[in-house]
């Protein structure tokens, strides 16, 4: 379970956590990382998977939010049009959003024999931000193979944060960023559901941090400005409208925004949201399809815990993390030495 | 049923039009108009209601979409956030919206005692265009009490044409405009379902309008910039989701500029669409809602049924409205007329 | 100077303010109020003016952001197209935005007797939000005249906050809501600029306000759903571009979710920008214009300057706004109130 | 200068064209080729250049317009955002973009050794088109070198239609597509400017295609739904407001739409527009920038130039294609054989 925050005191909101505070606390979605850590080259790839069958054939509902569009993501446009994820997510670093979607294509050509033949073609999917400040990352050092590996990697137990996968070489509020992760527990019609959210943090100015308890925490690092980014990739099990699920997805800039930052001018903050729940048959041959909406009146509870997940997954990126002294010997602080010293 | 541009060999696409070839083939579909005549007053009020109940605690699905943003409409912020209309639309002058507005909130009061006190207040839609070179439009002529007039007058019948309700005043292409209407006849799952539309025409410069066949109508008016608008009111009875609804919505874009428009920067050109398929009970007090989506690779149909029906609608609101002389002698011809003409 | 909240040390962040800490720090921008206090009665009218001049002739740049759609703003389809405000702000109760428009036109066609005849019509803009709660907001109390009043109170001095105006019944969090103001100033090309802010503050669940050194504020009211919204106007007069104009107006959202709200359901969270900077003359007549644009680079410090202001608008209108007991006995506790009991 | 669909009378509108009647009429723009025939494989990169200097340090002023979102475009979140174009733009098939968003990302760090380190990344823009039906779209045969080829390429004088480039394998209306090109002259302040429109035109249902002279164009091929797309790169040297442009980039939709087109479901329809009269200084040090901005009134002529130009480079793009038997002996006739067998 993730207790990374939670070891500090520092929980978010009100909402009951999922079993392993994870995003995997969503039945059936996995995650799995691609590390790559050479001399200068502090990098990777994470994927996050819905489902463990054929995205391409089985989509799920998706939605996405540009809070700041400052970043190259890849397969936006598509699933604001259609509503739907027929990729695994991809998190890597800037340069190499390119690769990484030639290699969800070739995977899903691979699984799909008639893409781009007897049926349309695929969108990829590929989140990112720059770890330019500790990893080389003019040497795009990723390849279509670390795609492969990070999806191969890919559990539904709890997952890795910190310096790992695509969070290996970030950086966030001065401190070492990277891959952190959350869930809330919702009890909706008498029943259990789950809504998760891991984040890839590489935004927020020195300085600029406000715990939940209040307290700045700042690492005495150089006042640069926010020139970093956030992905975050929502996923619950709740059915609902694509409507409502955007909604829903919109609210992880609260989380960002009440940890100090204001979703600054060179951080690409993009959301991406799915659920689990509403599945779309490539190969429907019905005309109409039976689907199940949530009571608008009830988006509330969905509200609070995409805000809270998407606030304490942050903070378990920047405790999960360990300090790094990266390219050209630029060092990133972790948070939790910083808030042991605190305690002392 | 709907035959004024029929009657001239100028019906739009391949669809078959429904019975009416009107709004309200939708059942449950009623329109009314409310027309003042007076002098150099030329305006009126055309309410539409997707059906004859409550419609504050049975809304509708609704979309929209802003062709061009030229307008005053009012409402459309909560359609666009909750997908719901929980009023009739009303359609009248530009200056007039703020008094419809609140006729359809004191409309709205008197039927819901709860609204503003135990439960949340009610979003009125007003679209409108300006007819003031036809219409003394500073009169602010409209009452509360017209609005009333056009709901109380509605039917499912056959719907008045050209220079009734909001249309009265209305001028296009340099020809005179108003209301207008047409609507398609879609198969889907071995049943029949209807997709209707209904304009307010008022855009369009003299001079732009081409005609199904080629041929460019031209009144011989003034080239006057474009500083009308158009609003459009789509209905279907197909159940789909709310952004499958605004996919179609935003089809009848296309319709208006197969007419020759280039969606002119005066002219406030926007579309509202409803399904009364999906119904939302203000009063809903299950977790989640049984719904019912439309297969994507169906849209098509109900896309092409939008863009003729929107060309269709435009050409019988010019080839029902009779030629009128206005506000200061100002004079708009029948296209009716200037086709005569040509036949001869 | 407002200093209601800084009076309890609860200031925001590290910009300095302006000298009034309000919206009319910003040179040229008035605000006046209309106070309607009578029995059931408690809501009115606050009008926010970019300059003294003809807004119509000398429009300003504007910008919207509609954080939650759940609102019956008018106006904000135009100012999203065109970038330009024509008209003066007005807040009020949500079943008035109908009179409040029309009385915007109204005052418009006195002023522009062109308006809808030789030119184009005019644009009002109106924010609201529901003060049912303490409000008898079915009786529709506010006349045009009330608008009227507003305007011709508006100055340039100290800005009333509390429970004036549009302000007068309004709740938030729990407490009593209403106005409340706070500026920022800036420093750009060795020149000081200004950034003003000014809140109608409605919304937020009792128990979710977390003030700015990590306390939760409770006033120990119902857990009642957010039903509220809350409009933002901002001002400056730094020039840039509509674009930019619209990313900073963005930022307000950032600055309500520092105070522990997540944009609720049921919350019409609505804000529009202007900048006196940039006038737009309604009869230009040459074909270009000469503008000046932000470099892009600098807009952090606008950012920045948007959310704290925001955020602490927030917290002055609730230290400003006194305990009041409204419609059928329902009552309100101040949050200055509050605090004082916690320092005891 | 282009005259493929003035052969056959079918030029578009009533403004005049530029010299070349090509996007190149733009002073400064360039564009280039790269075409691959080998077999089963038909396809290839069309680039399009801004201007001959460091796209990254002298940006140029861009906006987008998403007409249907089915598509896989690449960098339009942070054009929308900043808009700005700081790449080249690259045309393509679908499963191609990684690739060439690689080749830019390469070209750019090459030319300017501070991205990613001193300074912020790169933005890489690619369009793209599903050519499946006649290139072996599987293969994946587009490598980094070929937009290098392309790039080299490009020259300033008439522009390669048809089979070329990224047009190779497209198919249009059932009829053989491919890349189109034309533009309009405008006369502003006395002076005269230019906007050119090209086209990867790969959408239309057989069948659907209306001529400017209301003539049906079938091919008589099947009755296959719409599963293409189109790309349309919009050039001006009119110097406006980022917002403006917006505005202008939406009229290419109209184009598609007067020629039968209903921006079908499966249709990837985007258009990216940029000015080249708008450079934007990567290296910026001043913290305000005169810019130049049009008086919105003058707008409707760039609208009509942009409704037309588009509508005509489609119909180019078709005149200019020739019949191919491409993978599996699937053929696509030319429309241009078509009119001449009408004509006889």
């Amino acid at each position: 379970m993730s207790m990374a925050a939670r070891k500090f005191g520092l929980g978010c909101g009100i909402l009951p956590t999922g079993a392993k505070n994870a995003i995997t606390d969503v039945p059936g979605v996995r995650v799995g990382h691609c590390t790559l850590k050479d001399g200068d080259v502090n990098t990777g790839v994470t994927a996050i998977l819905p489902h463990g069958g054929n995205m391409f054939r089985s989509k799920v509902l998706a939605a996405c939010d540009v809070i700041n569009g400052f970043g190259k993501s890849v397969g936006l446009v598509q699933v604001k049009e259609l509503g739907t994820l027929e990729t695994p997510i991809v998190l890597t670093n800037t340069l190499s959003v390119g690769t990484c979607a030639t290699a969800l294509i070739r995977d899903a050509v691979a699984a799909n024999p008639d893409i781009g033949r007897e049926t349309s073609t695929v969108n990829p999917v590929v989140g990112e931000c720059n770890d330019g400040p500790l990893n080389d990352i003019q040497a795009l050092s990723i390849a279509e193979e670390h795609v492969r590996i990070a999806l191969a990697n890919a559990t539904d137990g709890d997952v890795s944060e910190g310096n790992v996968g695509a969070g290996t070489g970030m950086s966030c509020f001065g401190f070492k960023g990277g891959i952190g992760t959350s869930s809330r527990l919702l009890r909706l019609d008498k029943r259990e559901f789950h809504l998760g959210v891991l984040v890839l943090s590489n935004f927020g100015r020195a300085g600029d941090l406000v715990l939940p308890d209040g307290r700045r925490a700042d690492p005495r690092g150089g006042k640069e400005p926010e020139k970093g980014s956030i992905m975050i990739v929502l996923a619950t099990d709740v059915p609902m409208e694509q409507r409502q699920l955007g909604r829903v997805t919109r609210r992880c800039g609260a989380g960002i925004a009440r940890l100090g930052a204001f979703w600054g001018h060179g951080s690409g903050d993009i959301a991406i949201g799915f659920s689990t729940a509403i599945r779309i048959d490539h190969d429907e041959n019905r005309d109409f399809i039976p689907q199940t909406a949530l009571n608008e009146d009830r988006i509330d509870l969905l509200f609070r815990a995409a805000t809270e997940a998407t606030q304490e997954a942050i903070l378990n990126s920047l405790c999960s993390a360990e300090t790094m002294t990266g390219r050209s010997g630029r060092t990133r602080r972790s948070l939790a030495d910083w808030l042991a010293d605190e305690m002392r």
